[in-house]
Order: C-alpha cells, then sequence, then structure tokens
C-alpha cells in the first residue's frame, strides 16, 4: 500500500525505537531545520510567509534536508507546522511579525464542537503528504523521515484561545465546565490527528511523533482525561488501519515526567521525556515496554563545545548501557544557537555513545 | 527576641503545618491580596507604582488585609513583591505598564559576581519589615502572618536576564558555563534570603515561604546544585539562628513534583506543590516528614461555584484523612478571577473538609 522507495541505509534510529542492538547512539534534534540555520532563514526570506513556506513542497524538502548536509543525523524530520489541522479545518492560521500563530476564527466562539469537521480525503492538506513524499524520494534511503502532528489537546489550546497562551484560561474553563463537550472536541480532533498521521505514513513518513507541547499545564487528573485518552485515540485507530505495518511512533509530553508510568497506556515505541526528569529515572518507569527519546536541556546548546560535550556524556551515562534510547534535546533547539554548536551536540553523541553498546 | 502581640486565635494553618490534630483543613490563597479584588485595584491606583504600594507600610498592611474581610480565610501573606532583594542590592527594579519586572542594571554584564553584596542591616528593606510589624498588629490574632522571599534560583534568574524569560537562555548559560562562580552567586543569594526571612520572623511573621517560581526550568541534576542546594543553605542559616524558635518554613518549587524526594533534604515544616502532582502521590512520597500545600489549579477559580466545589472535593478526596495539608492553589490567583468564585472556593473547603478530620 505504500509506494516503493530505496531502501533504508541508517537505520539506527528505526532499531533504537524497536530497542534492537545497535552500535551506537542515534540523535536527531527538535526543530533541527529551523531559524538558527543561515541557509534556513536564507530560504525562509525567499519563500514569503512561515506557511507559505510549509505549502511550498520543494522548499519545505530543502529545509528538511539541509541540517543532514551540515551534520551527521540519523533521522529527518517533515518541516511543517503542529496547527495545519486546525488551520485545514478553516480557522485560518496567520503568522503576526515577531508574534507566535494566530487564528482567526476560534473554536466554542466562532465555530461550535458540533459544528467542526473531521480531517478527511476533502482536507486542505495534500501540501503536507506531498512534501512527505518529495522528502523519502531525496532522502534516497539515506536516513529515515518522521511524520508528525500536535496531540489532540495541543491543537484544542490554541483553536479555543486563538493564540498561545500561559494560562490557558478559556481551554481549561471549558474542560471544567463542559467536560462532555470537551471530550467530544478531543475525540473529533484525535480522529482528525490519526487520519492526519495515516496519510503521512502512507506518503513515506517511516515514523511518526506526536508533540503534546501543552500536556504539562494541565492537572494530574485533567491530563489523563483530556490529552492521554485522546492521544491513545490516535494510536489505537492507526494500529487498527496499519495491524503490524504500523511505523514507529514517538509521543512526547513537554512537562509530562510525572505521568510516563500512565504514558505506558499508549502502547507507543517511544515516549519522548524533557530535561527535568533523568533518564535513569525514566529507564526506570518504562522498563523493556517501549524506547525512550531526549533529553538534553536545549538551553545547553547556547554554551560552548566542551560543557555541551559535558552535558551530552551525562545524558547518556544517565540513560546507560543497551539500545531503546534515541538521543535529542528535550524540546527544540532555539534560534539563537550558533550552528557550529549543534555540530557539537552531534560530534559528542557519534563520539561517547559506542562505549554505551559494546 | 520577638515583640510581643496579642495571643494567636485561629490556629488551624500552624497545626496542620505541624501535622497536629485539627477539625478542618485550613485555606489561604497565593497572590490572595491581588488585582482581582476591585478594593485592592481601587488602593493600586491610589499608591502610584506597584512598588509604591509595596514600600507604603499603612498600604501594604491594607491590601493584605482586604481578602481577610471578604472570605474565610485562615492566613495573612505579607503584600510585597519577590524581587525587593535584587532591588535593595541596586539592581534598579521598575514596572512597564503590563509588562513584567525589568532591572536596569543586570549581575554579571553590570555587577559582578564578586562585588554583589549581601543584604544586611544597612539594606533599604526596612519597609518590608515596617509592614510585617504593622500587619501582626493589625490583625491582632485573628490568624498568622506569612512572611516571604523569592529563592536564590527564582532571584537570580531575573538578576542575571533583567526581566522575565522564557528559556532562561543566559542564566543557564551561565549555571553550565560557569558553574562555580553560580554556587558563589547562589551562595550568596541564600545569605540574603536567610537574612531578610530572619527579619521578616524577627518582625512579626509566624511563617515563612520560599517561592522557587522557576525551580522547575532546570534540568533534574541542575535543580539539585543550583536551585536546591541554596535553599538548604537558607533553611540551615534559619535554623541556626532560631533553633527550636524557628517558625514553621514552607518550601514551594513550582514543577517540582519529578523532585518531591529530594526536597525532603530541605528539612522544611511544609513542601508546596502544583496541580501537575496529584496530593495522594506526593503525601505517599513525603509520609509523616513534611505537611503539603497546595494544589488546585487557579483556572479553576475562572469556572463556577459548582466546578470550584467538586474540584476542591477531589483535592480534598486526594490528600485524604488526618491533619498535615494546608490548602491553596498550586500557584496564584490571576486578576480575572471574579470575587465571588474566590468565596465559592473558600466556602468548599470549609464546608467539604471537616469530614477529613473525624
Amino acid at each position: 500500500m505504500t509506494p516503493t522507495f530505496p531502501e533504508l541505509k541508517n537505520d539506527l534510529f528505526i532499531k533504537a525505537l524497536k530497542r534492537e542492538s545497535i552500535q551506537r547512539t542515534p540523535v536527531w534534534m527538535m526543530r533541527q531545520a529551523g531559524r538558527y540555520l543561515p541557509e534556513y532563514r536564507k530560504v525562509r526570506q525567499q519563500a514569503g510567509s512561515f506557511m507559505d513556506l510549509c505549502r511550498n513542497t520543494e522548499l519545505a524538502c530543502e529545509v528538511t534536508l539541509q541540517p543532514l548536509r551540515r551534520y551527521k543525523i540519523d533521522a529527518a524530520i517533515l518541516f511543517s507546522d503542529i496547527l495545519t489541522i486546525p488551520d485545514a479545518l478553516g480557522l485560518g492560521l496567520y503568522f503576526e511579525t515577531g508574534e507566535g500563530p494566530k487564528f482567526k476564527r476560534t473554536i466554542l466562539a466562532d465555530i461550535s464542537v458540533d459544528e467542526l469537521d473531521v480531517i478527511d480525503t476533502s482536507s486542505d492538506l495534500d501540501y503536507v503528504y506531498d512534501a512527505v513524499n518529495l522528502i523519502r524520494k531525496e532522502l534516497a534511503g539515506s536516513v529515515p523521515l518522521i511524520g508528525f502532528s500536535g496531540s489532540p489537546w495541543t491543537l484544542a489550546t490554541y483553536m479555543i484561545e486563538g493564540q498561545g497562551s500561559k494560562t490557558f484560561a478559556k481551554a481549561k474553563s471549558f474542560l471544567y465546565q463542559r467536560p462532555e463537550e470537551a471530550d467530544l472536541l478531543l475525540d473529533k480532533l484525535a480522529q482528525s490527528v490519526a487520519y492526519y498521521l495515516g496519510r503521512q505514513i502512507r506518503a513515506g513518513a517511516q515514523a511518526v511523533q506526536i508533540f503534546d507541547s501543552w500536556g504539562g499545564a494541565l492537572s494530574a487528573q485533567a491530563y489523563q482525561r483530556f490529552s492521554l485518552k485522546p492521544m491513545r485515540k490516535v494510536m489505537s485507530l492507526l494500529q487498527e488501519e496499519f495491524g503490524e505495518e504500523l511505523v514507529p511512533t514517538i509521543a512526547f509530553t513537554k512537562g509530562g515526567g510525572l505521568w510516563l508510568q500512565n504514558m505506558l497506556n499508549l502502547d507507543t515505541t517511544a515516549l519522548g521525556v524533557d530535561w527535568t526528569i533523568e533518564l535513569s529515572a525514566a529507564r526506570r518507569i518504562v522498563g523493556d515496554k517501549c524506547a525512550l527519546q531526549g533529553n538534553l536541556d536545549p538551553a545547553i546548546l547556547l554554551t560552548n563545545p566542551d560543557t555541551i560535550r559535558t552535558e551530552v556524556a551525562k545524558v547518556l551515562a544517565s540513560y546507560g548501557h543497551g539500545s531503546g534510547h534515541v538521543f535529542n534535546l528535550g524540546h527544540g533547539i532555539t534560534p539563537e544557537v550558533p550552528p557550529d554548536n549543534a555540530k557539537s551536540f552531534f560530534d559528542a553523541v557519534h563520539e561517547l555513545s559506542p562505549a554505551y553498546h559494546k
């Protein structure tokens, strides 16, 4: 059912996710195609707006591949935005210079939960699937390609607030006051996310990651119902659709370290963790039930090569020996990072990790 | 050594902190004297700037007492700012309308760690101690008065960044690149915080709380060295100064749920927790080693009386039976909360908590 692509040459990332024996720890970096790279800023300027860049198949492919030309990276990740789904659902995503994403229309105020559609073949998201397909072809089997989506709860926060938020006042008021309606909204979004990731897989994505950027803002109880449960629904729908053929999945709740035990219910191939939890502690919790991805504090990339190497060594030591760890940051790289520091990060993982796979 | 004040009538708060048997759970609210109250906004306007209000002993006393006139609250907390210490150290705190606190001078850029003073008798902080003294007198023993300070690490973030931050790029770069110098800065700040809290206790504070607002932004390892260790130093200095006479202490790291086990080393009377950790889980960790304070998500106060009551009931049930719990929010109340909703919060704790003390 998936088109034929060249054989995968570097399968370290996939093997680590499956906890199969490997020679060194694979590494990639959240937001690795981004503003810290001068070649990215050049293409970004050429493309027009941020969404123009996402919608331009060739340029989205180009910026996806840029970091792979500079650094020794073990996976590519589709260049896109986490808010493509609400945009395709008619909310009108736009960006103003120097500010975060905003929507022209919001759920509750302008569009009711009942009125909200679910993403399907008619949705204007072919630009995403086309980009996945082109990137996969261009990679020519060099490294695997990761597709991704925002989590239902994370999408819902922007869709209700109309923009980013510190307190999530509107979104949380909705959850607490109208929990059944919130369940319905999140269930619809779970269906949309599953469809969206399924299409990315069919277009060539060799793994998929769900970014639950704002799950950590919820209380322990609210997280279970309004973030974890809809993510579990996404996983179930994907497992139903693809069966044994499902590619590896990664679920990442920023600030979710306290809930790793619960996240095991997602039945995902790997869990992403940020830097607030020690990998050693996370590994004790997940045991042999899934792999882990993370978790260097991206602020460390602002320092210098020696410090970066020291801190990479600490993360490797914390995970310890054996497979099941994909090295990454605990959140996206920030625009201020000098590109040479990113190089030190990748080099350190390459040089220091083989000792943990003997 | 402490001046004589009227006998304390309502000692529920103190007893809960000491885990002594009580009839119901005491309750107060972080930022209970604040912008959600119309009478606060009136005084604030009258006072001039925010710092003018903090520096005006009578008005600071007035706004401290305002919420106690409206609601059934079991403790008063000094009205002040967490950044009084850096201001007194010469950094020049100021506020611009609609923005967070800022400093005219910053540590590292304008003042070196070596040059930085430690708060002592010569520091311009008498306005704080005078306010504590006046509030204590005005309370006339009705409820206990809480003094407070920002934690060394939280003060350091503002002192290095010059303002609030999302990523703490400068402060974290400093920690990671010059850890010994960071230790020195945090040690100096720990001495300042201990002196400052000691003076508040001598002026009449019957408990003190350390607000570690930004500890949760650190990695597990960095938290131990740069936030927990200096807080431990504050506690040691206070224990040294007051011995058996030391008032109850509360340490609150926002986002610190993962590190409660380590926080037990603070040897504090109570630990504050935010809403990301279940009180039942927190209680299992702290056992009989300290009391707990928290942890309703302040966003719930934006809903309605029924929802507030339901969620208060869940928090009480999560802690369970017996003393050792001070009911509070998991962070400060926000300006948008309707005052009647705050009333529902206090009423719910009063009505529902006696069942847990039979």
